[in-house]
């Protein structure tokens, strides 16, 4: 879907309207920054009692304006807004750009102000920002757009921002400034009232000169749609996110396993994870990661190479870049010779190369060269400590040059270290497209995010599978909970949920005869469990009429013929039995033997009310309760993202065969997982469920759910 | 111990041997910065060449100078540092400072030319940092001294610095200042040739000007006496420290089950904890930590109050807060009344406090004493974004008012953020000794260090138990093992070394008639297994000569019967049978059952080669071989520490009565690992060992070790 926000983002000609000639208010401010950051289209001060503004002729009315204006940057008091935008309206002006506050985030009478305000915008078919927000800004020279009442100039660039904050919008702004990290667009979002967020991540996919995208947001308004957006964007471009709120518990009362495990943010990654979207845990990580994604190619592995002249800062990067998943590279022996001629005797030649303080820039050069060289770098790390004595600039610039000749698509980052008044030279790698940080840890975050990006664009696109269901089945034992003024489904309603989707459940026939029992037994495994069927026995164990654990047919038949006797009524009717296949699991620390040769796993769904259906698993037992080792994604789920999960917790080598014994059927296990998928997207009226235990057993066709609840949404 | 190092970072007067008129030369910087900082006592430049450097009188040798001085710094050439040290120790001078590099670092024959240069030292009893180092700085108004070749010049400050890479020197000082961040000392302490790391850390526990001691270590020498010095010092003064390599794995070839465990930085961890060190995982960390502690008090709580002009940053600073571990404070209902009635309507009231964009210096104030004469508030954030027409100073001026009047011990620290040219007012926050942060993460960061911090002090002192036992037993044991040439320590003698210990283990015992079998049995817990105990059966399982699970005394006297049938030889003579205590546990998921009451676990030791021996903890089974669910701890162990490290895994759950299932018997786990604790200290030849499994039973006296295995050292 195409979006145009070009009345925002790329108006020819703007109006502010509540432009003031008092210096310091936001009024004078919006105006003076648009003058002063050379905003290249025409600028139309509006304020009825002004008739110029520094110089700049000032309109009493809207209607007064010489042209049709693109954009109408809106400053007047609360109260005054809706006149005002329906003034642009009638004007045919169609951007707005609303930057009072007072409406809905007071709530109270704010809400309504607001919806007057959209009504407005609605019914001239106008596009708005805001209200209550920052403001927007646009650097391509064509526009040179600063319409915020930020003190700073944007430092044109690729990436571009959106702030749900419009505090942490000027942040955000000095903060690029500071780090040298050129913007191609802001957006301060204010409150969505008509423009989402979601629609300008999907402007912002098409703008060629926005190579990265960055987002502060607090709250996720329509999670599918995000989602399905975000997933194509992240696709070819990346996003990079901080969500504020992330510690924040769920308030409501909890009625499942899975609702309990799902608390805290656990939804949130697994959304972000599902859209794509590289997620920052803080503004520093961020910004570390932007500056590598705006700058470098991504790494094509996660084998990193380190430069050091300093041997602490040396460990320090290689710490780092090994405590965040990523690996030293092992350079191959050609490499190691080219360095051992060309560095001083007491150069280190392995990974990390250390040039030592006496290394100037020919050891740079060549330790530069010869690490783009080599076939087992996917990317380099250039530490620097400018020691006394060496020529900083020279150090620099050398390294540069052999970028220019052998960079060949790998990844460079610099680490500048201890830069009292800013080491000579940072400006050429920074004009070089080199991003210099002042840590190790920097460049380590900067890495992981990238290659956190690389892993999602390299993963195939997600396919959901369909399955054959009753889903009529499953209606109608809903509707029946609800009718009763039940939410809870538990028992032989909630197993029979199951088997109208297709999962196994232990299996299980009518007997009233020897015969009948004799065929039955021949379609199920044994040990088995029988129960009376007579609709007078209420409480079936209390009357014997249950016996666990028959082994074999013949004990089977045994205890037929002793139930046959004990309930047999005196008009001579049998009301016949129950026989079902017995299953139990392990544990995983259990050794497995005999029918206990399946694992007990716990499968769950908990709706979150943030991103929506969270799917979990896990194995049973401790490793849920006490290690909370579990997987948690937005359903629906495709093959893929199901495999991931089985494999993401840590009892994953349980499942695949521990100390000798045969690996669960997988196949089985996902099925089940992608049919229960299809459960919750047929029935978004479930709240939460857990299937537990779900015995994942080693043999085709043994796999089975052994107790199912589920929750209905109140 | 006291330790004297006046003669390193209090000299009266200085000697730059090596001084030169060249600028840009190492021996020009550290005699200018001498003369540039205004060092108070006096400066005798040596050099044989010149007579004067910068107006300066210089000396042709050390034996021309006109006095005694105190200190010489040495930057001559490496291969004239032996002779200039000689003639300083001739000319009586008590400490040198050796800057120039190419000793120990570059191993070779530098290795002996530091060994000549520190018996020169002990010749004279003279003391010396480095060689190789970057310096010593006092920033004492009474000394003044930059001895090092740093272009920036110190803020003199309440912080002592030790860095073990003297180019991390030059980094350090440059955060530091960029931190606004004061020095009391500062040392590069190079090769540690002659004074180590735990001296001058000795000699700072004694320094009134130094708060806060920093530490950037890349190995401990001597981790016995280093943690011995730490743990004192730490007791009343903090220590934070950064390590580098703390991603490098072992590579030595692993022979136990806790040495697999105990790989990467778990040592290093253990051994801070123990010290009392605060381990920062980053120079960023380090500095957030240290402008607190320098600055304010140790909060003496968790809780902790935030105060807000804007919505997303409260957000980010209570994530942060929550996500480390602390407490965001619940108001008391007159702090809530107090903040309605003087805050704008608009704005929070409670926790996080948003006093609104419009919120000026009133709201702070008021916000600020609110918090602060809260009876629920450890600690107080205040985070301010900026907002145009508001008075910034006024703001920040406001807040340091109500401090004054209100602290109360409390610890204030502020987030400014977005600050594009500095905020009016930051420099008043500073001189009132409020620490300012860029981004909440940082104020966390500081919380959660000086949280630890006060933790540490808060510990009782920890104290190692003795248990009367019998070592000889062991000693013979080791050293049959040695003498046969082997190195592990298995099966019967394995369990002969616990039982010296007094460590319970299955209880065993020999019968050759029936009445020797009935009175062992009678003292015996079934089930049982009993084996023959004749000479000759050598592989008594295939003999038919071992038999398990006898549940009953009735069934073990008919396999004592059979088995003397059996095994009664031609000539009549039977060599009776070893009847022992069958013990089996049940790893933690399973249910409690019979016999099987107890819970398998393991406590292993590992000698680490950096700190020495280090005992671990965890469950048996999965636990500990997916779940990696275990705890470590340095060598030798208090009580106060096996129950924290008891406590510490996940697992404990399981341990303290999991669904209902009784507690198993701590007291006897606790003694356990301290007898452990004392075989370690005992026998510092071991290099590793696992009892596993340990079965920890709810029934008293049914404790004990099943299984064990020692490795010694070769």
């Amino acid at each position: 879907m195409s979006i145009n926000l070009d009345c925002i983002f790329r108006p020819k000609s703007i109006a502010v309207v509540g432009a003031s000639t008092r210096k310091g208010t936001i009024g004078y401010v919006m105006l003076n920054n648009l003058i002063r950051n050379n905003y290249r289209g025409k600028i139309y001060p509006v304020n009825p009692k002004a008739d110029n503004i520094d110089g700049i002729k000032c309109y009493h009315s809207i209607a007064e304006l010489p042209e049709r204006a693109d954009q109408a940057i809106v400053v007047v008091p609360r109260d005054l807004v809706a006149q005002s935008v329906d003034e642009c309206g009638k004007a045919g002006i169609p951007g707005v750009v609303a930057i009072t506050a007072g409406f809905k985030e007071i709530g109270g009478e704010g809400i309504q102000k607001e919806k007057e305000v959209v009504d407005i915008i609605r019914k001239y078919g106008m596009r708005m920002v805001g209200p209550n927000c920052y403001g927007v800004i646009n650097t391509e020279s064509a526009y040179s757009l600063n319409g915020t009442f930020s003190k700073l100039n944007p430092i044109p660039g690729r990436v571009a921002f959106l702030s749900q904050s419009g505090a942490l919008g000027e942040v955000v702004l000095d903060y690029t400034n500071r780090l040298n990290l050129g913007i191609s667009m802001f957006i301060s979002i204010g409150n969505k009232a008509d423009i989402s967020d979601i629609e300008v991540l999907q402007y912002w996919e098409n703008d060629p000169g926005t190579e990265v995208i960055l987002v502060y947001i607090e709250n996720i308004e329509n999670p599918a749609e995000f989602m399905h957006a975000a997933k194509r964007i992240t696709s070819h471009k990346p996003i990079i996110a901080v969500k504020a709120g992330r510690t924040e518990s769920g308030a409501k009362a909890i009625s499942s396993h899975t609702g309990v495990l799902a608390g805290g943010d656990v939804g949130i990654d697994a959304f972000f994870e599902k859209c794509g979207i590289v997620r920052a845990y803080s503004f520093e990580e961020l910004f570390d990661i932007a500056m590598a994604l705006a700058n470098q190619p991504i790494p094509r592995g996660d084998r990193v190479a380190v430069i050091t002249n300093a041997g602490g800062p040396g460990i320090l990067a290689t710490d780092a870049i090994e405590t965040l998943g990523l690996k030293m590279a092992r350079f191959e022996p050609k490499t190691i010779e080219y360095l051992r001629a060309n560095l001083l005797p007491m150069a280190a030649v392995t990974n990390p190369i250390d040039v030592i303080a006496s290394g100037g820039p020919e050891a740079y050069g060549a330790a530069t060269q010869a690490s783009l060289q080599d076939a087992n770098v996917d990317a380099l790390v250039v530490v620097f400590v400018p020691p006394i004595m060496i020529d900083h600039k020279a150090v620099l610039n050398n390294v540069i040059d052999k970028v220019k000749q052998y960079q060949n698509g790998k990844t460079i980052v610099a680490c500048l270290m201890g830069s009292p008044r800013g080491i000579a030279g940072t400006e050429d790698l920074i004009a070089n497209n080199i991003p210099v940080y002042a840590f190790p840890d920097g460049v380590a975050r900067a890495f992981a995010g990238m290659t956190k990006y690389r892993q999602i664009r390299s993963k195939p696109v997600a396919e959901v599978l369909h399955f054959d269901v009753d889903k009529n089945r499953v209606s109608e034992i809903i509707d029946n909970t609800k009718k009763g003024g039940q939410k809870f489904i538990m028992g032989p309603e909630g197993m029979a949920i199951l088997s109208a989707y297709g999962i196994k459940v232990p299996g299980s026939a009518r007997a009233t005869t020897e015969q009948e029992l004799k065929a039955a037994l021949s379609k199920l495994t044994p040990p088995y469990v029988m129960k009376t069927d007579d609709p007078q026995a209420v409480h079936k164990t209390e009357v014997g009429g249950v016996v666990l654990n028959l082994t074999t047919p013949d004990d089977a038949l045994a205890a037929f013929n002793d139930m046959r006797r004990r309930f047999t009524r005196p008009d001579s009717s049998f009301c016949g039995v129950m026989v079902q296949e017995m299953v139990t699991g392990r544990s995983g620390s259990e050794e497995p033997s005999g029918s206990k040769s399946g694992i007990e796993t716990i499968i769950g769904m908990n709706f979150d009310s943030s991103v929506g259906p969270l799917m979990m698993f896990g194995l049973g037992g401790i490793s849920v309760e006490v290690m909370k080792d579990v997987a948690f994604r937005v359903n629906p789920l495709s093959k893929g993202e199901v495999a991931e999960m089985i494999k993401s917790i840590k009892g994953y080598k349980l499942l695949s065969g521990f100390r000798g014994a045969p690996p669960v059927d997988f196949e089985a296990l996902e099925e089940t997982m992608l049919r229960l998928s299809q459960l919750i997207v047929d029935f978004p009226e479930l709240e939460s469920f857990d299937i537990n235990p779900f015995i994942a057993s080693p043999e085709k066709g043994r796999s089975m759910a052994v107790d199912a609840r589920f929750v209905l949404k109140t």
